[in-house]
């Protein structure tokens, strides 16, 4: 039965990634917590690795990190080092095949995770397979960690800089290999990836640095992008850094991906956005009395909007604090309420106000109509709405599942028009210069194509028909399915 | 295996009750749903109970409401009338037999999810075993069920009336009989209840009105203290009114308990929490430069404070959103850094600064001491405390899951102690003046006895030992055990 | 992960339906014991749904009846009258869809349990699908349910009596409707289906009269072939025959299938079995020292054996009376010990002994060749094979999952090679003539097909081609798959 | 809730152990099939711990072997030694920390598997804990792991010397340490334990060889009573054998416990079994038409007495093969009938006929009465009961969960009495000569106290008393229940 998601209208988060090397330490139970802080990464399923000698011992399961392990699983995974992964959740019933890490004991022992998306897996695959490899799941990562494991290279350093060179797309990979993690992204550096120092001898990996902070690990730096990293007794060593004319980290980790306490490119994202929130105050102010968010992902943003209008910054959403997956359908009576299972609005906040509704992005604007809706049927005078990002207008290859261009309301539509749809007093976007200054950084650090067509890793024209020759696309896991566009949550 | 909760130093919430009388509905489904609106009142086990004519079928299960449930469930449980029950979490192992609404098939068959807790079950319940009845579980509502199942009163709601006349203590009722719902409450009102319409013939009753919301509901009023109401085909009728001299709503649900989006007693929670920040500030100014919340529940009163006091309104504090519960023992790494496994401080936020930190009360102190010891070590200057409610110095007998009284922090300790203890800068606490008036409502309302000791119903001197006579305290569930104090979560 | 079964070369067992019309007993309590003594008949799903007035409810799950139902769920299920259905295991991943009884509430609300397979669904179900019906199966079960909600004759008698008249293969069902029990049969009689006295007012319905006994019914007689029985307070009523110019009962019923407890066509299967041993011994003698069977399905022969050859009975292989399914795969090194995994030889019976080895039937011969194998490594000197049916040469089309034919050992070779393939010092399998004796009935009675190509119904030619076209064959559940071949378990 | 079993009246088989030495094998799947053979032993829980270099991990679960371990499971247990166990089932509810292994990481990390029960723990339990140690479970098992793992000896191997001589009582223990699997029984050799060879270098110890046919090894010895075997790769070694004056195998294992397919003492069950009826007959004959066992353990015996009196051997009492257990209780109806949930007595075998009824024992004789009954019923003319063992007189204190010596059936009671109490025509028991001589073995190697009241090893008269001391003696799981006498399944 399909889960219902009453904010269906969103991103789906891609994946996190955590590794550890601390010899003497609970590696397991670091990783356990360390994927516990990046579980907004992915809520589909869990796995952690880890490296025991020559041995390494894997687990993955279906559902949170809470519910995929307990305390006698983690018992039997003693050891020096651990690679951890949580993958998105998907409507797909049963998919722990395709759960991470990926542990492979082919010529060589390795286990990977890997958070991204490849263009160009489709002939590896086909090779591997002609090669007489099963392959167990739909992913790329499996492709990748197959490779890297036959590579006839004599070393797994050797294999892995081979591998990673002839890779193209998206990959912040953490892998585990006699008894050493390797930690490598892109050298677009799409998806973030960062090192930390846990004690003396002790050293972490992370999608995010929010999974340092947990685990009591203090942020060193992010992996740079085409770097591969050695991690063992001797700390972190750079072995190889990939060649790349450009950098291309995705502007949607400081917009919505990331958690507002993590930091990219050495900025704090809460940071980030407020100063989004208050750039697009500057750049597009609102006639309101009261400035509301979208909780949690538009708050940010929204205090940042009321500081920089002085239009006081209130909560007029109260989010359920216990939303989760429901698989119960609501009835149409329910259905038609729609996002009140989510988000009830606060009467006596909004009444009679002129609301300022501050999002952090509009996908599909399903959602934005169904918010609207609520507040003025609770007696909001009027209802702008301020994005603080700009529209969303061209799908995504690198990771992330969205929906297909069309459904994305901005693709085909005027912002007038997405104003009349969603029903909103007024709708402004930040422009893609007031987002860029927001981040303190130059604009040839990101990849903006969903926002300006600039795909900075071309796309092969036959990807979507060369998924289709091998399997039914409407099976393919969201996250194989890669002419999907990018839907906001 | 003990849950892990590095928030352990909270207030457990009491129990949630939701009834819904609608022929033509899917009662059940909207009883799931109201339940999930309420389910921060309780996380151990979830029920519903319906009525199908003369037959009532009900359903329990452990943990989450959308863990309790399945499609597969409700389809069994078509019927014109509905009562559901959350029921919050314990550290025992398998409560299953607690689980509400209690059924009984004695005289007469009827289905109870009550909130509160009595203070003179004891008699009763041995009556009752001495009249051979095999109770199932340890809670007074088995009594109060099974009292009112075999009462020999002609009718239901004679049974009902006299039940309700005998029993002392908190009691926020939801029943199921012959085809109706019944709602009662205690003469106090010590617990929340109130009525919402549904549609045109349908009626819904619930601990709160965020639960109303949820369904599409409309909120009519409180079911009144002492209040005995019928509902069926032709609407709610007060059958009875218990007799009382004065009134005593719990304080603590405007301060913590209930959803901010709920209303009691016709006040909006989240505003009279904003009104007690905007009071403390005027209270007991703080000289910072800004202001941050413990989230979510400070939140409000921290938007007060900030409005009233001028001090911008900042996030200070990240929320990992999938905090739920874990069985994983942090090893002793992590559990040094404690608070962090749920709260990240924002770097860029609180550096330098001089921070006021509202939260809504103190309990048992651990909580704020970690916070505050998160916040200097992240580089916060200053560290100013306020709290929007008194001090709790004395235990809570009326259903709230809370430690003995010496582990509340105030009970034995001055202000500048409590300060001093938890690393605060300063501290201080709204008054209990303060905090009336920003109720707008008159002190006569309320039970205060957690702050000033006034306890609205003789507490029996025996009770405890009483209790200790048919099972050992340690085994008791919390909710049983009366002598315990207020913790604040 | 499939699973492994070391006695793979087996005949899948159907289904069994039971149904149980008595107002005032549990009549969902007396249904899941019913279950429980049909298991054999199908592992893989168990449901019972219960008419209580007008309504009925339905609950299916996967898994054996103990673990498919608990105390709780039995207890939303009262009412007067109840149909159950156990199905059989497959190796697909979670095919809950395809549980039964089959619950529509469409323009009649029924529930209805199959035991059987149609060979001409593939019109009516197109014809279902072009009328906007959203089949939740692949099963014909399901057709033929909603054939029966939907169809527009005033009442669901007439309703059955058209759809029976219609469907082609076979079908015995149970089905509930307004508050009564419907009985029905193909007109060829192939699956068993008998009804029973539970006590003055209460009847019972089931595959086999074991499920009577165990819920202390009495046995009154088969639902005849063709034969639609209603079931009410007044008892059982023939509402219809279906014409029909012969009869075909599955020999294989006889022979393995149903459990020799039971009585079909007024004949105990244990004494039957027992007589084919008999008068095998007869046609083909063995020079053996000892006699044991293939346990437990052909012990029932090897007494008979024993008894009419004089030789002594022995028990020879010792099976693990704990072996279910498990999911863990054997290594190299145990899965060539195979068999083993389930049945153990006994040394010191067969040491240096002429063993003349009885089993009931041979398909695939795997499990043959294996335990000879196993019997010659431990010491027996001889192993004369006798089996106390005829060859199977060909594949079933009405509800036995089988290999294909060429997978039929005997369908493309002499017995002398099949003696061979299998490593036997001689082999002998019972006549058809035999076979028929021993059941004291004319051969007319039965469906000999598997033995003697004469099919009873005529099998589409396009039937397989037709499947092909709306579902991969891989994926269709077994039971769909007609063009499958008889294979022995 | 309790399990219903309907028949109850059993003897609850005590534990199963194994054990492998394979480097280069995988020893937990190896481990998961010999547990699967002895599951009979052992229904409650399942354990395997693995030992890779130093390290040791342990996995436990509740319930069937093929329920408590998923692949998932054993790929996180590589290692070149293990050691599994099964323990019997409770009607206690979740007992997880009383399954075995006993995994401990003192001094030394062991992990060990424990069959029988000891008489003088109360002491060393005690002294445990006043040194602190903080034991998990109720079982002497902990009690002796904990000693070996905390003795001051140097080596593990004098450790174990050191504590096996001072524990009194039943144990047949597999122990991992340092890599090396230890074998030891008690000096009496009260419980089984046998060794075998697996292949070139690995080595094999299980309570049953039955469980070493299943991997393929060949068995080689029993280990014998007081031997202390040590195996690593040079194969098996005596470390040393402790003293003892005479022999006592429980000669209940010859009888009922040990499958018939395993060998204790060198001899065959299966031969011993069949031999015991076959003494039966020649003590006591029959005037009967057909001899019937009570299936399955009744059936060697019934299958002997049948030989050697000349009367023809016949199923007439069917098991249902899918009997597990059942957490629904039956209605009154269904309760009535008892034993027809399990049996099904075959009317045409016993109709009319003089039935003499085989069983391997008598301990309650509820069982009996019950199947006396439907055969009688079902219209058996008279019943005849021979039991291949002499009447159960007293309790055991070694390791079997039995009732109390009150609810012995014999043990206050004529045989003239009991075949009236349970309704047969005429009872006799076999002799203890004869059923010792039926074992080819001399009296002097077993214990045989249930018979003859000759407790082997002195009863501590306070042990009742003791035990009763630290626990309430209902929740004592029944193992731990030494004051219980021996009951019959």
């Amino acid at each position: 039965m399909p889960e219902y998601d009453p904010l269906l209208d969103g991103l789906k988060e891609e994946c996190g990634v955590f590794a550890v090397h601390a010899p003497g330490e609970d590696v397991a139970r670091l990783a356990y917590f360390g994927l516990y802080a990046l579980q907004h990464r992915g809520q589909e399923s869990a796995g952690i690795a880890v490296a025991s000698g020559d041995e390494i011992r894997c687990y993955k399961n279906m559902g949170l990190v809470t519910r995929a392990f307990e305390e006698k699983i983690l018992a039997l995974m003693r050891g020096d080092a651990a690679v951890g992964h949580v993958r998105y959740s998907t409507t797909g019933d049963s998919v722990e095949e395709n759960a991470q890490p990926v542990h492979s004991r082919a010529e060589r022992e390795i286990a990977l995770g890997h958070n991204g998306n490849l263009v160009n897996t489709a002939t590896f695959r086909e090779n591997l397979i002609n090669d007489g490899v099963k392959l167990r799941s739909t992913t790329d990562s499996e492709v990748i960690a197959e490779m890297i494991a036959r590579d006839p290279a004599p070393t797994v350093e050797e294999a892995i800089v081979g591998v990673a060179s002839k890779i193209r797309g998206a990959f912040s990979i953490a892998l585990l290999a006699n008894g050493r993690v390797y930690a490598f992204r892109d050298p677009l550096g799409i998806r973030p990836l960062c090192i930390g120092r846990l004690n003396a001898s002790g050293w972490v990996v992370a999608s995010e640095s929010c999974a340092l902070n947990i685990v009591g690990a203090e942020r060193l730096r992010d992996v740079e992008p085409g770097e591969i990293v050695a991690i063992d007794r001797n700390g972190p060593r750079t072995v190889h850094r990939l060649k790349s004319e450009r950098r291309a980290t995705c502007i949607f980790e400081f917009i919505y991906f990331a958690r507002p306490d993590s930091y990219i490119l050495d900025r704090s994202l809460y940071h980030c956005r407020k100063l989004m929130g208050q750039t697009l105050a500057a750049e597009s102010p609102a006639a309101g009395d009261i400035v509301i968010s979208v909780p949690d992902s538009g708050t940010p943003a929204a205090i940042g909007f009321a500081k920089a209008s002085g239009i006081p910054y209130e909560e007029g959403l109260i989010k359920n604090r216990y939303v989760g997956r429901t698989f119960i359908q609501p009835d149409q009576r329910i259905r038609s309420l729609g996002i009140k299972i989510k988000l009830n609005p606060l009467l006596e906040t909004i009444g009679g106000k002129r609301v300022v509704l501050v999002d952090d992005s509009i996908v599909r604007g399903t959602t934005s109509s169904q918010i609207i809706g609520i507040l003025k049927e609770h007696g909001a005078g009027e209802v702008h709405v301020r994005v603080s990002s700009p529209p969303v207008r061209n799908p995504c290859f690198y990771g992330i599942d969205t929906a297909e261009r069309e459904e994305l309301l901005a693709s085909s539509r005027t912002i007038e028009e997405v104003q009349s749809h969603i029903g909103a007093d007024s709708l402004r976007y930040l422009s893609i210069e007031g987002m860029i200054k927001s981040t303190g950084l130059d604009k040839s650090n990101f990849c903006l194509a969903c926002f300006n067509n600039d795909y900075p890793i071309p796309i092969p024209q036959q990807l979507h028909l060369t998924k289709l020759s091998f399997e039914d696309k409407k099976k393919i896991p969201a996250k194989e399915n890669l002419f999907v566009n990018l839907v906001k949550r």
